[in-house]
């Protein structure tokens, strides 16, 4: 059901210092900010051979990872994200299996512009797990 | 100098668990569990189109993962692990920029038989990261 790792998202507390970390000591591509305020956060994109890693500002009041950092100040590995084909029938299918969707259960538009949706880290083992649309 | 992302770990308290969530729930492809003593973990990987997840359940009295399940019970996201050409090298390059490297600062072998190191999590925003080296 699952395809391609799409990325794997890192909360920092000061996304400035973390681009120039990721750049100058560990040598990486790194994209340019991109605001997403409906989702809360400002990303960017860390590009490595086969997927990309993303760091997470909070961004407005009601930052949806403004309680992440409450608890993990330094910043830490906050979710991973799968690809899928058909998202619905995806969703469908996990909540079959008894995987909790977060939210009212639709898909919502991504930093890629693709539908997304995250399940809920308890029927996962700890790990927030994000499903992105790709066709 | 970082080539691809290798893998992202994730550890559970309950390998046979995870694994079978894995598998029925996500679909995944999942490989035999292999016991490493001598970092303290059974471990499985998840094979998705790109990458792979390692799932860690901790082994003997002195896992190196014991301390992280006290703080996160239910489990969650360990390390990502990248892949570097030659792990000396990078290694020195990484201290010259400031990063520290845990242990006695020299590779070990890791779960796929390569040369590994662990870097500081204060270093790099709380998320704890390996080099492996594949060449």
């Amino acid at each position: 059901m699952l395809g391609r790792i799409n990325h794997i998202a890192l909360a920092v507390p000061d996304l400035a210092a973390a681009v120039e970390r990721y750049r100058s000591s560990l040598g990486a591509t790194v994209s340019e900010p991109q605001a997403l305020p409906e989702h809360g956060v400002t990303v960017v994109f860390v590009q490595f051979d086969n997927s990309k890693v993303e760091l997470l500002e909070p961004l407005g009041e009601k930052s949806t990872i403004a309680g992440f950092l409450t608890k993990n100040p330094d910043g830490g590995m906050h979710h991973i994200c799968y690809e899928v084909t058909d998202i619905l029938a995806a969703r469908d299918h996990l909540k079959g299996a008894g995987a909790r969707v977060l939210g009212d259960g639709n898909p919502k538009i991504g930093a890629h512009g693709n539908p997304v949706l995250f399940l809920h880290p308890k029927d996962f083992f700890g790990t927030l797990i994000e499903l992105e649309e790709v066709k």
